[in-house]
């Protein structure tokens, strides 16, 4: 089916994003690591569960990005099948990025050298590829995408859970495909600032949220 | 609580979002109307939805807005509790949007103007609001946002249904909040462009839909 080859094509090249959060407790300031081709809703379902937040908790986010060009979703689909993307506007540069980093070569280097300083790591989909690729995961438990299980990093020591909608291991949080990013969301919010703000920001959203990581009917329906 | 009453403000001052399809059938040509201080995952939900779907199906998509400034999600919060934003970037403005627009005062004429060219109106969450008092919903069943339920427009003809998860009345597609503009679309893409390609895009978004466009327990919630 035509719709399957392209997809395998679409998960292997976008929805590359990583959620970060860093220093505080509970975390107060936001990144948001954009990368080409990143999947929109990667981002903007957990960063809606966050918007919702920021009205009660005080927060501030940074929208990190190679350059201050905006981020276009898909654009390898411009002239194959149809022109259909979205840009989002990066707020800081890898150079300029909140923190003095030092290695700001590409993303994999910036997530190698900024992940000792965070608090805590959320890898939405298939971000936590590049946290496998930067080493970070090495030694841990870790999930991502589901339809993408075989084209995961391999060559490293991460223990990759099939069936898991998210995944905790110490201070990195990883998520399953796209949308199971807005219930790892959701629950980080619920263990970090609360179960009760988790349920009213879902609430506010009317999204009927899944509570318990280790259910994936994906895992089960991809074959895993 | 705190958040409660930050939330009745923030939704009635943002999810302001659209989405129009224009005419062709099954519809090749997309636009979003961007709002300042849309909510993201009213756009982006959908969006994602559509975005798989452009894999497999020729979309073309025009992200509208008054000006080609990027258009940012609640800038209501700087200042008050958070510096939490994101901007997304039009590709059209209200003058330059495809197809000959006449009347470019606002959104809401842009709505009413540009409705009777339209094959499709899909409004997501309190942008049935703008859609309401555009007058194109006038004698026409509509549901929106239900934790704000009792803001939407009353002075005129709407039929508003509370518990729905999605309403469908002629070609004029209107979705409760937030997340409910997932379901929506994804219903959208199986009644025009197949059932089997909605039920792939939903999984390849390892999104578990809804796809009883009565069942609202979020109705149930806020007592509607």
């Amino acid at each position: 089916m035509q719709f399957s080859k392209s997809l395998a094509f679409l998960v292997a090249t976008l929805a590359t994003s990583l959620t970060v959060a860093r220093t505080a407790n509970p975390p107060g300031n936001w990144g948001v690591l954009l990368f080409p081709n990143f999947a929109a809703l990667d981002v903007f379902g957990p960063i809606e569960a966050l918007n919702l937040l920021s009205e009660t908790v005080p927060l501030n986010l940074s929208l990190i990005a190679k350059t201050l060009d905006p981020v276009p979703t898909q654009p390898h689909v411009l002239g194959e099948v149809s022109n259909f993307t979205q840009s989002v506007v990066p707020t800081h540069t890898l150079a300029n990025a909140p923190s003095d980093i030092e290695d700001l070569r590409d993303e994999i280097a910036f997530i190698r050298d900024t992940y000792p300083r965070l608090k805590y790591l959320i890898a939405v989909c298939t971000g936590a590829w590049l946290a496998a690729d930067s080493g970070v995961l090495d030694g841990h438990n870790a999930t991502t995408n589901k339809a993408a299980w075989a084209e995961r990093p391999v060559n490293n020591t991460v223990n990759w859970i099939a069936h898991a909608r998210w995944v905790v291991d110490g201070n990195i949080w990883t998520s399953s495909g796209i949308s199971a990013g807005i219930d790892a969301a959701l629950a980080f919010v619920g263990e970090i600032y609360g179960e009760g703000l988790a349920t009213d920001i879902a609430n506010a959203m009317e999204y009927e949220r899944n509570t318990d990581p280790t259910r994936d009917p994906f895992a089960d329906l991809y074959g895993l």
